[in-house]
């Protein structure tokens, strides 16, 4: 354990509860107080790290997302929405109102226009309305108005991600990345998107940076 | 107070809650249990809402955040340091590693090769480096080999986003896009991306949509 801590950078005590709350299985038992940890333990630990420390999960979420990696019957899009579930636990808006019907509208509008390849009744969808719900809730047109642009910067990031998930081979080894690259992904593309602000305003603004 | 209540979707209890934590000036008393709120209530309500509720800030988060929107002196770009360090409170990675110092460099080509106006000691370069090092420690290889695309995409997003906050004529009305756009641009994209990612595996797998 002392070396499984090491190699990860998660502390002992850490490891201990995690294997206390069921995100890790326990190690070979080799005597009364040692146990082997192998690569796969290493793994599982940089996976729930990413998922909790960097990617703002709860215990509970992460869990659930370690169960559905664990279940072969399970459809990868229903891993993603567990991925997803576990690092954005954000409350969502009234969904009873008319502002909203609207904002489900605009995004139905949105799925027909560029023929994506949606289920109608899928979750991400009534997200999606969620987000421009707040947004014309909040009186911040700007972003409704740019939906589209927002859309076609998601469809080029989300054809790269897929494709990568898919050149990879076997099934765990896919499912693996879609669990980090939702993760990982989002929390790329937002500092970058930061990094990028800095940028566009210093150039917008006719800046010269030494 | 039952009016704004009432407007906002926010419960008596938790703007008495508001109002105690100092995240929302006092009313104008009218009587000994009464006082009248304006429209500048309801702004700073559902700004209050937008951060805590649907960027997943904690009430410290929030508070720095209008503290800043308060202060004349402060510059847009430390504005947004606040807002994205408050809906995005995540642990980052030890930055005394080798590995981090590449993931740093590299960070410093892509501003270089992009001739991206960014001061050099940004607090934002360390942020994408902590993404990109958690994704070289997990072994995800795939977001650093697209960290060019991820770039771009994220340039196209943030001229659009400057572009937006500039077009609104005072500073006030400016620096509430600044901390709005943030967090829902980023809900917004997010959820975005997850409903393309539900398009492009459908598409790339060959699927019909009925």
């Amino acid at each position: 354990m002392g070396e499984l801590s090491r190699r990860s950078g998660v502390p002992i005590a850490t490891i201990k509860y995690y294997l206390r709350e069921g995100l890790l299985e326990p190690g070979v038992a080799t005597a009364a107080n040692q146990a082997d940890y192998g690569e796969e333990h290493l793994r599982r630990l940089r996976l729930i790290r990413a998922l909790i420390e960097f990617g703002g999960a709860q215990v509970t979420g992460a869990h659930a997302v370690i169960e559905a990696l664990g279940n072969p019957e399970l459809h990868p899009h229903d891993l993603l929405g567990e991925a997803q579930a576990a690092v954005a636990p954000r409350k969502r808006p009234d969904r009873s109102t008319p502002e909203w019907a609207a904002a489900r509208t605009r995004v139905e509008e949105l799925i027909a226009a560029k023929k994506w390849l949606v289920m109608p009744g899928s979750p991400e969808i009534d997200r999606v309305a969620d987000a421009l719900a707040t947004c014309l809730a909040l009186g911040v047109t700007e972003l409704v108005d740019n939906l589209d642009a927002y859309a076609a910067s998601a469809a080029g990031i989300a054809e790269m991600e897929v494709a990568a998930v898919l050149s990879r081979r076997d099934a765990a080894a896919r499912l693996e990345l879609v669990v980090l690259g939702t993760v990982l992904g989002e929390a790329l593309f937002g500092a970058l998107r930061m990094l990028a602000h800095q940028h566009e305003s210093a150039r917008q603004l006719g800046f010269q940076v030494e």
